[in-house]
């Protein structure tokens, strides 16, 4: 049996940057379950329609076909129960607020800094539809949502939770990382493939987590494709 | 055997507003403990000498001695163990965060809010400790650090994820409430003690459960003394 997961590629099949796929991919390396991705991008909406789904990440495995990044994690606990990344009762309800955390406060202050080197980014069919769908969410350009000073300053701002965390133990979820970890990795998975704008600076408690997790499950982030690898690519 | 809660006080012996304190009383009445609370403010550090502490809340119950709100939570965990608050593993872990984003993301947004207030609602003998404390913190004047507009623009964005969890479920550990819930909602018992400021609107999912919150436990939260009530107390 061969595990796939539909990964959102951009201008290269082997840059790959959502931050849901990330999750997913952290997820099952701690499992310890192998994959195989294919590479997908916005606009190719046909290769999902087995899923019956229009998005990333879409993890087949066996006969199960799941979709939404927190639904996979909850699944791989319920097929593979070892080594839990959400767990159970209050554990699992409270990952979940590590999910809204990451995709409500982190990311639109991550997005507000990247949105330029993502549209840059991501594959050349898809930057129509990125544009459209995006700037009718925010109600302006690309350009005009666009500002790192604000961005940073707003993402400066929502990192005080975790630096506080981070202070504590090596990892949000303690000594070694589990799903709030990757709920909240994923994001900066995302900035990091597609930018190479400086998030955190290296004196921050949050700059000791990236490097520790990129070194996890064999270097799984540190070794991933970045625009800034591709020749000609980030401008 | 009497259980008694250091808690403290403002302007009037029945004004109770720290976040911290609340905290440990939602706690106790989750876990059905009686508890006798003792009035106490910021410069009567001598009647904590005992504790060798000079901060409420402290919890003396029976022998035990116990400072701090988080580590007065973890203890009640330990010694009633039935209806946990925090619970162990990963549910533990994952509930400091709460703590955390209660302390730097929800605190500093309210305080810039209603700083005055609060000065206005401590204990005269307290002023001018909480003045001298406070100005060295910020850097600058309680009246420079107070800015209603910067605090509630602040505290909108820190909600985010706040409003997306509750909209998944009632509380914020899940059908109840539990540790995660009391952690957050001591802030706003703090504001709502001190300040009449509307820091949330009524159609704000967290509008919703602090109404929920304040029926807790027989109306706890909703029966405690606001400086409102006070007469001539509030300017």
């Amino acid at each position: 049996m061969t595990r796939v997961l539909y990964d959102l590629c951009g201008i290269d099949e082997g840059l790959r940057f959502s931050p849901y796929c990330w999750r997913v991919r952290y997820a099952l390396a701690h499992k310890g379950l192998e994959v195989q991705t294919r590479p997908w991008h916005f606009t190719d909406k046909e290769a999902l329609a087995f899923a019956s789904h229009d998005k990333v990440p879409v993890l087949v495995d066996g006969d199960e076909v799941v979709t939404e990044s927190y639904e996979i994690l909850r699944y791989l606990d319920r097929a593979y129960p070892e080594a839990p990344l959400l767990g159970e009762g209050l554990a699992e309800t409270r990952a979940r607020f590590f999910k809204y955390y990451a995709e409500r406060s982190l990311a639109p202050a991550m997005l507000r800094t990247i949105i330029m080197d993502l549209l840059n980014a991501i594959h050349p069919d898809d930057r129509a539809y990125f544009r459209e769908t995006r700037e009718k969410r925010f109600g302006r350009t690309l350009e005009e949502f666009h500002s790192p000073a604000k961005g940073l300053a707003q993402l400066d701002a929502a990192l005080e939770p975790l630096r506080a965390q981070l202070t504590d133990s090596d990892f949000l979820d303690g000594d070694a990382p589990a799903g709030a970890d990757y709920l909240v990795f994923g994001n900066f998975m995302w900035a990091r493939c597609v930018s190479s704008a400086d998030l955190v600076s290296n004196a921050d408690p949050v700059h000791g987590w990236l490097e520790r997790m990129l070194d996890q499950h064999g270097g799984l982030g540190r070794r991933a494709l970045r625009v800034t690898d591709i020749e000609g690519a980030y401008r």
